[in-house]
């Protein structure tokens, strides 16, 4: 990529209607229809810090940035005093590794994309990035191209698109500190190795999500609005590529970019006017693999469906992460809940595939129910199971033909109120497929006042 | 230990009524209450294979005795040509091995014994074993004393026994080859290294189980029935502890000795005349960890507790496994399963302890009921829910005077039939405590031909 | 360095008297004195290779650039098959380096100067480079500034001068085959790499040699000039310092630049016209330390004394190498050497510091002399002792008061013939200083044509 | 090995003229003629001390027992806490070990035997031990039979015979100290790897020297004299087999045994009335390979050639240590002192190999002159060269025809005078191998009192 060209291209791109490097300009792009209507995506951190697998991905920074306790005593106890956290690099070994194994998975999750850690802040590359000598997975470690083998494995099945999430900023380098130093008045760092990275993981991998992060830096610095102009003119992926918010430290999260992020684990709870994306990983604790990990630091399979139900329903998309071992294996634990959430997802993914946002989002009156809406079905998702009777008043202000609980294939009995639908759980006998959480399918909704919102 | 005395000591068992060396004289010692009172005990297996934790704890085997063809490529693809399996020694490091969070975690589990593996096949001893120099976890990776710790932290816990795994033979010994060259006219590997760790095992540690295992060579050979005529009439744990059937090639397994165990998972099906054992394990295809385990190889819970109510309605006990990783941790896979099951246990747990085989195990007509009992109760123990009704036949001979399921608190409606008892299960309704497996409590019943079987 | 007011810099240049960045200007310049005064100095080559330590320090190379099939053959018997070479990284412990110690060494040697190698091909660099991450001495292996922890020792010993290797080009660096496969019309590693390599080990060191190497690629590529101009012209080094002519694979070695190297060994027999330096290891076969080097490998005091009196007397230097151990240990056999060079130059000395190349070199009769001079005294050294006479002719045209052998306090004799000298040595009786190579000093010589060489 | 036919043996040995157990019986056998004549043997002290390679090869027992604060601080400064001596094993990788290279290399250095350390105190066996499960070279480290390979290559050279080193004790090996903790009452150590090992060290390998070390416990807890009286009756080795002296620590060495060691550098500087032996290692400091050793701490060529001569003089015997590096090398330092010895016995082997003590050891006034006899010829060896001459007393008591000055073909001049003898080396010119150490040849010798001894 000659950068040379660049003001060349200005010109081409005012005449021709393409996007400009500016915000203005780049935020009037449609975000493609697919991501709205994946709903949900897997994300995947996995890097060197899979190796101590302690902590959290933040390993390195705990250790010898913020001097964390439990960290530091970790590592005099257990390693030699001169070893480096560079020293890890060699045990990435990826042994286990199988990319056809983990897209099954993910493909039985019910996901429809994912996104792999090409780089996290430590710096290691998942691929043979031409910049980042002897700090990749092809030169230190397992000898792959993490990244290019598991994009085959993906492409491979239908319905999964491929993502990739990248750090701009890395904790350690000495070019990005001194960069930082001079309070991002020089752009070292980011010409020889930032952008470089970005533009070859798209030219090699062709994401059709870039997720930016490690924006620690304005993005006039990282020259965010120049890739992404880039991106969106002149890349394999202009049509189909979608980004997050991610893209400089002066205001731009949750304010320009593609889907909003805004913060890790971002669930607002109400509609919000922008597309946004909620991520979250299973265990509470750490997104990338911890080794001594506990059965109650992982989400339930209760919480899960709860925060995609609440995310789904005021317009968000979820992002749910797994953290690989070092060995390349998804630890049973994790696989488990995405198995989980297919299964739930295989019988429910209607009310949330594809949807929309409905006029209300949760209940009025039942704060156990959550709305999502598509063509003339309105659904109701009920996070906990009553054996008597189930009150909404939210959808009483509507008409509507029929009202179904998915999964069964009776007919339930059902009351409206003055001010609400009573529906009869009691007579509802349990079944195999019934569990976790219910929706309740309302048919041909017609409503008043039915301000649904739509991203497109 | 002298065994010098042994001569003596004979004289003195005929007078005192103790135990002679012989199997007439062992078979007739009762097996102390406690251990058929207890039904479900924790194994574990751990040792040196819990470092290359792949395929099974017969790791070594697999590679350089039977050179199965998936290690041996393992092994090339990921080693250097001169790795030993010695080699694997120094990575057994045990760094976040929290005894008491395993003990916590197996009293939460509603196991009331464990079982540890302090020496597998491959001769690594987990403690200071004094005739293993420098095969032993105190030289040899984690630089600590594995047994003596669990045995603290299980001992700080009431209702929780200790009890010790130990296998006699080695595959590669020398000088256990060497005497099984000689057809075992030798006993030099007995002498030197099998009895020594016995008894250096009872003397440090005081379990109330010995597990013994790895019984090649014929009971003479191993000096077995010193050995027990030792623990039943010496030992400072002779009044409480109980043994296995472990305990030599020629026959004697099923046959001689405490408890049977007969084969590894072993389950009958139907009631036996001596007290007996089914140790199977989590990860249906390992007793050690598998670093590539996958979701599928492990037993659900409903397994689980089926395996657990065919057994103890047969008479049986459970030691169910769970295989640590080489860094000490319990996968949170395993612990769910343990979770689970003292979930179950606590709300149906008076189903299982302390009680005794029933006129019939396996319902006559229901595959999915079993039956125990305790008092003048009968437990029907359900495998599998149905929203209809359930229908029962072995108890309808007999006279009750109630029928509860428990951890539900209505009344529930029943049915006597010609030939059956018809449960009325349509008008339950679900509750947090009913899953999976289910148990109905037939009260006060009198049987007229009540042959419970009583094994104490 | 801000690269952008070079152009700033060069109207200064001109106005200043100031050296220009082109050969034309920079040939000008005249070599610091101390240079050829010194003749003698240690050559240094450590780093990654020293851990491997086969075959050479060019092991990455032959492993998986060349594939010699001894090295190749080396890997797959030792290591595991995804072993790469940054894995020796964290090996580069340098536990044992005490760079006090290498300096009374060095200085015990009679040398005058060393040069370290701060990065050989391989990219690695033995100092905190900033734009190296994580292929660094502190961030992999010893944790350690080791060339600056070097450069404290050296400048704290007095008539020792510090001097630094640099290769400039990296077998495997991306960016620099990048630039090569781009016919060197792009300069991405220049810029990013090598040069600011090179200011920074100025700015941090200021070392008094630059002896830059691996500069495959023209001159115009790496800048040759600019920075050759800069050191010259501003840097803190700049009256003292003195280069090689390893700055562009156009042409420029034995042609440009500082003292000529040439070739490695390299040694011409004769009188050059421009001040030159032989380079030579003292293990034949490689630069850096072999673990499984033989003694034969190792060249004789004997062999280095006259590869010294050879060179000084054609008016080269020599730069002697040793390897350390990946532990920072020189080892014995080349501490031997080391010391054994130091005890004859202690008494020898006069005969190559400070000289200057005489009116003949090598002996016109006597292959096993060759002269050096200095002041009014010739000196004819003699590789090989006779026991009866040593007969010379060069020195027979001119005129001398004396006849003295160095380290032989009593009168010797001696007899002109019609085109010769006739020293009788028949009569010298052994001592503890006369060894391995022997100096005759003629003093007081007048010279008809006396055209010696001075390159100052 | 049977040992339970040892009293029936006893009677046969009676009745035989067969050696008993005892030291009376053991002490009259007649030390098999070679052992004396051969008079230079080669000690190699290789284990797993060599991996740490550092201190000395009580490196361990410094470590962990005695506690010496530089080997505590080497290790807390360079490996984990939890490291332990054992993980030292799969470390000592022997990749470089040619045996053919070593042999040839002894047989250049003139020795005519080499003794192996097959375990040190650390228990370590070089060979695949039987009794040393997990803790010899066939399963960790190399995957070598070291002591085999190396048996091998010696015995394919002419004139050089095998020897092996064996210490009975072990410094940590908890059997043995359990034994020393019952004063020796016990012998379960002694039973079960001492002596074993003994036995399947001539069984496999058939030495012609046991070299036993570590005797500490008296020598009837070491079961020495059995041992013995088998090697001597029944072995394999009977008719050529030497040994030394330390066979129990309570009075047997310098006392009872084969040649006496008595102390580590035994060199008492008068003639015995036993036949003795003096080894000593050339690196001062240690036995085994040291890392950081400096040129120093080596002994000269000079050093050397002075012990060999002094011990000869003396009637004893050298054992010169080396001791290889964990790869298999023996460092180039090493290898200059055995070439450099090789040369001089070359030279001056007449005076050395063969000979026996003459009437006089230390010359009477010259204390730089040493002698031996062989036949006819009475060997003064000169440890000092002199210019002048050379005055010598102890000779001039006796007749001879001659004086010769090996390895000068010239006539020599000497003078008699009333107590001594003058020879004339002013007049003696250098040559090629004329050095260190000087050896005239007094001829046809015929002395009054020639009282020389002979051990045989």
């Amino acid at each position: 990529m000659d950068l040379g060209i660049g003001f060349l291209f200005l010109f081409f791109a005012l005449a021709n209607g393409q996007y400009l490097p500016n915000w203005d300009s780049l935020d009037k792009r449609e975000l493609p229809r697919w991501y709205d209507e994946n709903k949900i995506g897997i994300f995947i951190h996995w890097g060197v810090f899979s190796v101590p697998a302690f902590k959290s991905e933040w390993f390195w920074w705990y250790w010898q940035g913020s001097k964390e306790p439990d960290v530091v005593e970790y590592m005099t106890k257990n390693y030699p005093p001169n070893f480096q956290y560079a020293h890890f690099g060699p045990m990435f070994t990826a042994e286990f590794y199988d990319p056809d194994y983990w897209a099954d998975l993910f493909q039985a999750s019910g996901a429809k994309h994912i996104v792999l850690t090409t780089k996290h802040h430590e710096g290691y590359c998942l691929w043979p990035s031409k910049t980042s000598f002897n700090w990749n997975s092809a030169e230190v470690g397992s000898k792959r191209d993490l990244v290019g083998d598991l994009a085959s494995s993906i492409r491979k099945r239908t319905n999964l698109r491929f993502g990739l999430y990248h750090s701009l900023f890395e904790w350690f380098n000495p070019i990005h500190l001194n960069d930082a130093k001079n309070n991002y008045t020089t752009q070292d760092f980011v010409r020889t190795k930032a952008m470089p990275e970005l533009y070859e993981l798209v030219e090699n991998y062709a994401p059709e999500i870039i997720w930016s992060d490690g924006d620690s830096g304005p993005d006039y610095y990282w020259n965010s609005t120049e890739f992404l102009a880039w991106l969106y003119n002149e890349s394999k992926v202009k049509d189909t590529v979608v980004t997050n918010d991610r893209w400089g430290s002066n205001g731009v999260a949750c304010k320009h970019g593609g889907f909003y992020t805004c913060d890790d684990r971002y669930n607002p709870g109400k509609l919000q006017n922008h597309k946004w994306e909620n991520c979250f990983t299973i265990d509470r604790y750490s997104w990338g693999f911890r080794r001594n990990a506990k059965l109650e630091d992982f989400m339930s399979i209760e919480e899960i469906l709860k925060t995609i139900v609440e995310t789904v329903s005021c317009g968000g998309n979820v992002l749910i992460n797994v953290g690989p071992t070092k060995e390349g294996i998804i630890a049973p634990i994790y696989e488990e809940k995405l198995r989980q959430m297919g299964e739930w997802l295989n019988v429910n993914g209607d009310a949330i595939y594809g949807t929309q946002p409905w006029l209300f989002q949760n209940d009025t009156t039942n704060p156990n129910v959550w709305y999502t809406m598509k063509n003339e079905s309105v659904y109701a998702i009920l996070l906990k199971w009553s054996n008597d009777f189930v009150k909404v008043s939210a959808i009483a202000e509507s008409k509507f033909s029929e009202v179904k609980l998915i999964g069964y294939d009776d007919k339930i009995n059902w009351n409206p109120t003055a001010d609400s639908i009573i529906i009869d759980t009691a007579s509802i006998k349990p079944n195999n497929v019934l569990k976790w959480v219910y929706v309740f399918e309302f048919k041909n909704v017609i409503t008043n006042n039915h301000a649904k919102k739509n991203f497109l």
